[in-house]
C-alpha cells in the first residue's frame, strides 16, 4: 500500500484565493519530510505547458503562510483545454521526472485536474475558491477570508448609514453562487439579500426598502450577488425610479475580496489540505480533491466534483429571513 | 475678556466622517469642565429647525470615541435654504436658551453656520468631510481615517493583482476633489491616478495600462476619483475596447470610505478641533471655524472658507508621478 | 410535542466572547417570532437573583450583532454557588414569569445553569468561551475570533522579527488548555509552542531557540499559553541566562482577546447557537447545551458537557511539529 | 549648484519602524530618476563595515511600500562605536565608490550618522523610530503606525472591560517617552497615563481607579509607558493590595507595536522623507536630518538632533486630564 514518490509538482490555478500560499508551503513541508522533492509550477497549466518551474524547499515556502495571491502565480490557459495542450504538459512533466501534481484552484482548475488524471498522470486537487461554489466540500480555501472581508465593508457601511436614511447596495463576487452573499447578509444583519438562485423581481426590492422606511428603520442595506440578475447598476437605477423614500448607493467590492492576508481559518483549513493532498498520494487515493466534511478532511474523487453542482443551502436563505426582522 | 455662555448647542451635518463623534464628545466635556450645558442637536439644521435637541452630560459621551458615523445623526435640509426655514431656527434656538453653535461638516454644513451667523448667532465651524476639499484647513475630520480605508482595500487588490495580468480600476469618493485618490495613489504605489483636476482622455489611460504592461509589470493598478470624467464605468468599458494586454476590473468602494472606527490621528484632530470650538466661543473669536495649519488649531473666519476653494496639491501631482516608476 | 412558552429569560456569564451579543440577537429575534417575551438578564446569574432585567424585542437587538462584549455584561457570582443564592433566583424568575432560560457562557456557566435545571427550570446553554475549553462541541463562540486577533499580532511580530535576531515569547490567554496557543503556533508558522498539557523543560526551550539560531534564522517565535508552567516573565528571563544567540522579548496579549468586533464565523456560529437554543427549548430538548459537531448543531446534556473535560486535539500537536520545520 | 553624485548609500538602523521600507523606495526611486546609483547596505553600520550591499533598482523595491520591516534589515553595532569600526566602514565606503549615505533610523544611528559626517562622508538623517523620541521633527517614521496599534488594541479591551468590573494596564514601548502612551490614553478615552515624565506614586493609581469604582465606571483603563517606574507587572501586583474594587489585569504589547502594514500617513512621511533625503544631498544640504514641521519637510542639522532632548508635549497631559472625566 502507499506509492513512493521521488518527486511531485505544485500548482495553482483560476481565480486566486487567500490561504493558497499557506496550501503551497504545506505540502511542501510534508512531502519534504518523506523526502520527496517539490517542483513548484509557475501559472498554473501554462506553466506546465511552457515548463516553467523551479524545485521548492523549506526555506523558499518560509515567511509566505500569512501573505495573500499566491507566490506560484496564477493564470487561466487557454491552450490547456485542448488535448495538444495537455499532452505538452505531459511531456513537461516526464521530462522534469514530475511523477505526480498537487492542483489547487476551483472548479475549472479540478477540471484540468481531471484531464490529466485521464491521461494517467496521479493528481490531487485542493478546493480553493472564495466563491464556496464547489460540490463535494463544506469549505473551500478563501472562503472564510473573503466572507470577513465583506463583512469589515458592510459594517463600514452601517457607521454611515446609521447617520443617514440610505439604501445601499453592496454587490459581493460569487459567479453564479450567492454563497458569500447569504452568509455576509446574516452575519451584518442586512435587510435583504439578493442571489441568483432566487428570482426577485425590482419592484419586490423597492417594495422592501419602503417597507424598511416606513417602519423607520434608519438605513438598508441590501446584498447583491454579483451574479443576480438585473445587475446591481442596473438594479440601483431601476429602485431609484420607484419612490421608496431612501436615496439609493452603490458598492462594488471586487477583487478586494480576493486580497487580503488569510484568516486563522483558511491558513488552518489550507494547512490542513495542503498536507492531506500529499499524503493521499502516497497513499494511492489518487484522483481525488481534500475535502472538509465536518471536521475531518477526506478524499472525494474529482471525477464526481467536476459532474455535480453545489446545492444551495437553503437553511441559510430561511435564516436570513429570521434574523433580519 | 470672553464671553460667558450658559449653554450652547453642538449639530453635525452633511455627509458625516469618522471622527464626529469624538467631536462631539470633545465639545460636551469641555463645555461641562467651564460649566457650560450643551445641547445635543439631532439631525443637522433639520433638528434644529423641528426642536430636536437633548441636553448631554459627560456620561452621554462615555464610550463614543471610537464609533463611526455620528450619534447626533445628519441630514440634509432643504428647509434650511430658505430664510423661513433659518429663522424657524433661531426661534427654537432661543425657546431652548442656546446662546451659541458649534457646527461640524463639509462645505454646505459651514455655509449654513454662516447664515446663521449672518443672523447674529454665535456659531463656531468644524470642518469634517473625508474629502478634505474644505478651504483653510490642512485636514479635515475623517480624512485620515477614509484614506486608510482606501489603502487597505487598495493593498488586498494588490494581493491578487499580483497574481494576475489584471488591471485595475479602483473609484475613491470625494466629489469634486482628487485628494483622497492622489494621496492613495501615492501611497499605495498605484500605477496612475485619475483626478478631476487633470484631464486625461481614455486614450492616454490606456497607453498607459498598455506601457505597464510592455514593461513585464503583473499588474496596473488606476486610482479614480469619483469626480474624474468619464465614469469609471464608462472608463473601463472603453479602455477594454483598447486592446492593452489586460483585463480590466473595477471597485467602487462607495460609502464605505464614510464608515470605520477613526484612526488614532481622526481621533487627536477631532478632540482638539471640539476643544478649541468651545475655546473660540467663550474667548470671542466667533464665527470661526478651527483650522489645523501644521501643528496649530487657529481660527479662520467662515466666510472665507466658504468663499474659497481649496487649491490643488501640484507637488503630490508630480510625487506620484516619479514614484510609480 | 414540543412546550408552549410565554416568556423566557437569557443571560451572559462569565468571562465574555466575542459574539455574544449576535447570539442574545438571534435568541430574541426567533423567540420572537414564535411570539415568546424574552427577558434580558443583566451581569449573569447576579442579575437573576437581584431581579434586573428587561424585556427585549426586536428593535433593542438591532446593531449590537457587530459588537463586541455582551450588552447584557457579565459577572462571576459568588452568591449563586450556594444553594440559597439558587433558590433566590428561581423566586425571581417565578415572579417576572420567567418559565425558562438560555445561559450562555463556559463551563462555569454551565455548571450553574445545571443547577438550576436541578431545581427544575427548564435550561438550554450555549457555549461560548474563547478558549475553547468546553467538552462536547467543536467550537464556542469567541474562538475564532480570539484566534485571529492573536494571529495579527504574531504577524506583526513576524515583520519586526525578521529584522532582528530575536526570540519573541507570546502570551496568549486559555486557562488549563492549550488550544488557542496551539491554533495561533500552526497558523503563524511559530517555531515553538508551549502549552499545558505538554511539559516542557526551560532547557528544551533554550536548545530549541539556540538551533534556530544555528539554523540562520533570522528570529524565533514561541507561543506560550497562559497555563504554560513557569509562568512566561519567569520563563523569559530563565531562557535568557542560557547563551542562544537571541535577544528575548515578551508580549502578553491578556484580555484584548477577549474584544474586537465577532469575525463572520462568530457571528454565524453565534447565530445558529442561539436559534437552536429557543428551538431546543420549545421542542422540549431541556437541560441541553447547543454543540457544534461538523456542520450540525446537535444537543449535548449539560451534565456531560460539565462532568468531562475537553480531550487534547493530538493531531494539531503532530501538526504544528512538521508544519514548522 | 548641488552636488553631482554617482553612487549613494542608504541603510536602516536601531529598532525598525513601520515605513522604513517605503522610505527606502523613495530613496531609491528618487536618485533613480536622477541617474544616480543607489547600494542597499544590509543591517545597518555593521553592513557597512562587512561590505555587505547590493545595487537597487526601480523593480528590487517594488511591493514593498505596505510591509512592515525592513527589507534591509536593522542591527545595533557594537563595533561601529569605535572609531576603528568607523574607519573600516568609510574604507568599504571608499571601495564601492559609495560617495554619500542615507541613514534611517533613531536617535543612535543618528548619532551614528553624525560620527560618519565627522570622517567627512556626507550624509542625511531620516528620523525613524516608533517613540516620537527624536528632536527636531514633529513625527518620526513609525509614530503613527504604532499608536494605531495600541488604539486598536485598547479598543478591544474596552468592549470586554464594558463586561465586566475591572482595571486593566496597558503597557506601550516608548522608553524614556511616554509620547506613545499619551497619545493612546488622550484618543483611547483611558482613565488614566503614566509616563517616566510625570512621577506618580503607587497610592495615587490605586486612589484613581478606587475613584473610577465609586463614581460606578464599568471599568478602568491605565496605558503605562515601559519607561514608567515602578514597572508594569510590579505595579499591577502592589495596586492589587490596595482595595479599589477592580480586579488587576496586565497587557503588554511588546514588540507587537514595531510591527503591521504602515498607514496611509506613515507611507506618505516616508516617501516624502525619502525623496527629501535624496533632494538634500544633491543640494548640498550635508549632515542633515529630514524633518516635518508643520506641512513642511525641513533640513536640521544632525549635529543639533543628537545633542538636544525632545521637550515633552505639556498640551497633551492636560488635554488627557481634561477628556477623561
Amino acid at each position: 500500500m502507499g506509492q513512493k514518490y521521488k518527486s511531485i509538482g505544485v500548482l495553482t490555478s483560476g481565480g486566486d484565493a487567500p490561504g493558497m500560499n499557506a496550501c503551497i508551503r504545506a505540502v511542501v513541508r510534508s512531502a519534504s519530510a518523506m523526502n520527496i522533492k517539490v517542483w513548484g509550477v509557475e501559472g498554473g497549466f501554462t506553466g506546465l505547458i511552457r515548463g516553467k518551474y523551479k524545485e521548492m524547499g523549506n526555506r523558499d515556502v518560509g515567511n509566505i503562510l500569512q501573505r495573500g495571491g499566491t507566490i506560484l502565480q496564477t493564470a487561466r490557459c487557454e491552450e490547456f483545454r485542448a488535448p495538444a495542450g495537455r499532452r505538452e504538459a505531459l511531456r513537461e512533466m516526464n521530462n522534469a521526472g514530475m511523477e505526480a501534481l498537487v492542483v489547487i484552484g476551483g472548479d475549472g482548475s479540478l477540471n484540468g485536474a481531471q484531464k490529466l488524471a485521464e491521461l494517467g498522470v496521479p493528481v490531487v486537487g485542493v478546493p480553493a475558491s472564495i466563491d464556496n461554489d464547489i460540490y463535494g466540500t463544506d469549505m473551500a480555501i478563501g472562503v472564510d477570508t473573503a466572507l470577513n472581508t465583506i463583512v469589515d465593508a458592510i459594517d463600514k457601511l452601517r457607521d454611515t448609514a446609521s447617520s443617514h436614511t440610505r439604501a445601499f447596495l453592496v454587490e459581493t463576487m460569487g459567479h453564479a453562487s450567492g454563497y458569500l452573499a447569504i452568509q455576509a447578509g446574516i452575519v451584518t444583519g442586512a435587510e435583504m439579500v439578493l442571489v441568483p438562485e432566487v428570482a426577485t423581481s425590482v419592484e419586490d426590492v423597492a417594495a422592501r426598502v419602503e417597507e424598511a422606511y416606513r417602519r423607520g428603520k434608519a438605513h438598508c442595506i441590501i446584498v447583491v450577488a454579483e451574479g443576480f440578475s438585473p445587475p446591481t447598476n442596473e438594479l440601483a437605477e431601476a429602485i431609484d425610479k420607484l419612490d421608496h423614500g431612501f436615496t439609493t448607493r452603490v458598492s462594488i467590492l471586487g477583487h478586494i475580496q480576493r486580497g487580503g492576508s488569510p484568516t486563522a481559518f483558511d491558513r488552518m483549513l489550507a494547512s490542513r489540505f495542503g498536507m492531506k493532498a500529499v499524503e493521499f498520494l502516497v497513499d494511492g487515493k489518487l484522483n481525488m480533491m481534500t475535502a472538509l466534511r465536518g471536521r475531518e478532511i477526506v478524499p472525494v474523487p474529482i471525477a464526481d466534483v467536476v459532474s455535480n453542482a453545489r446545492p444551495v443551502a437553503e437553511e441559510y436563505i430561511e435564516m436570513a429571513r429570521v434574523l433580519s426582522l
